[in-house]
């Protein structure tokens, strides 16, 4: 029998119980990473309602953005501080709005220089709206060069995900699915072979829709998983934030439970 | 935005979270179910065991045995009640060791006459292991004459599950896939049809060997979701089982929150 390494289970009954895990999934930028579930919140425009549903998640992490081009709103800091506890948090920027090289560049460094965010959620889709493995490569490149630390969004692919690694990413996130459409998983096998070939933490992030996503996400290897869209789009919000939650603690023990095989 | 019936979650973080629902899912025989996971015990030597894993689980259902043709141990109540508050769990009595017409209705009458129990998760499998519906149907209705409330197991098939309604089965249980097999739900649309077309609540069972297929079957609509082999053959035990307590609730609450729908 393997010990698991998040014990029986006994302290998951807090309502931090999704942050309580015995060691972080990922330490970056002096930040520690705990909860298995990242929630995005660049959907809402009520910052009370992005709180109450970072809250219900167990999330650690706040996805800060800054939409350089447009005038698209973002939630204000100062905002979501009524409902969560900010220094909880570690804060991670964005470049989901940026549609071009140069508008990536400058939110890393606009989010850099006035926010002091040193950690990027790097997103560079094509008018697709899929990752560009390609021009994602380059642009990690160049990030790394200037210090921040990564987390860049490709389409599974062993070669890409190697090579993110390799200039020292923190942290690679695999598409599920294309964004938004809520399928699921498309390729669970491809998943956890990248998973397993690599060093550095995985996080499943695109078309999660459903809780069952999540914990099949967990149960691949995956450290953590991402939604935005099953959440947001949800009739009732922080009904899924807190199954989202749940989920991702199922999966996690699931995944340390040393699972008996399954019969194809 | 569709009132979740489960409320925001706030009252999920207490031990026995998996029990809160609003309203029982299940009430027959003057007890009432509330934990969306069932839990077989039919496979612990160790009673201690059986009931850290119920406890794990947040059970409120103990699955009760007797072997009248064969010398099998069966789990003592006497050795449960070390572990468990026996009189906070429904017993329900189980044929799943009953090979034969004769030894399904002797242990029938055993589990009424010695210990009072008139609830029957009926199970009657031909040799293939999987369940037999037409003589399930019978054994049913002849159950059925002698005042015994019924949780028959059958093969997804429309037909049967209405004629078992008709007849006043509590509640029905559907195979997903054959039990032990752990591969999870072989076609989620036919068990969301039948769920759909019948008014008594239906449990999904066989095959679920990880908590995401839990989480899926509470997705589909069940009204709970039965597990064994998947907990009794894990290298952590506790860890699956506290896992299971969580996909449980994960997937009640996905599917109370209204969920978005997806793109195929």
């Amino acid at each position: 029998m393997r010990t698991s390494q998040t014990g029986t289970g006994d302290n998951l009954d807090s309502p931090t119980e999704s942050r309580v895990d015995a060691n972080p999934w990922l330490e970056v930028a002096g930040r520690q990473l705990r909860s298995r579930l990242i929630v995005g919140i660049e959907h809402y425009d009520s910052a009370d309602v992005a709180g109450q549903v970072l809250n219900a998640a167990g999330a650690d992490v706040i996805i800060v953005t800054t939409d350089t081009d447009n005038e698209r709103p973002s939630l204000l800091l100062t905002d979501l501080e009524r409902t969560v506890r900010l220094e909880d948090f570690a804060w991670i920027g964005t470049t989901s709005f940026a549609r071009s090289r140069t508008a990536v560049i400058r939110t890393a460094h606009v989010l850099k220089e006035s926010m002091g965010i040193s950690i990027l959620k790097l997103d560079v889709r094509g008018t697709t709206n899929v990752p560009d493995n390609e021009a994602t490569l380059e642009f990690a490149r160049e990030l790394r060069r200037s210090g921040l630390e990564l987390l860049p969004f490709i389409q599974p692919d062993i070669g890409t995900a190697r090579e993110l690694e390799d200039i020292g990413c923190a942290a690679l996130r695999l598409m599920a699915s294309p964004v938004g459409s809520g399928r699921g998983i498309d390729d669970p096998q491809r998943l956890r072979e990248i998973i397993s070939a690599l060093g550095i933490p995985v996080i499943i992030e695109g078309g999660l829709g459903r809780a069952s996503h999540v914990v099949q996400a967990l149960e691949l290897g995956a450290a953590a998983a991402l939604v935005n869209t099953a959440i947001s789009h949800a009739g009732d919000k922080l009904s899924m934030a807190t199954a989202m939650r749940h989920a991702a603690v199922a999966g996690r023990l699931s995944f340390n439970s040393d699972p008996y095989p399954t019969i194809a």
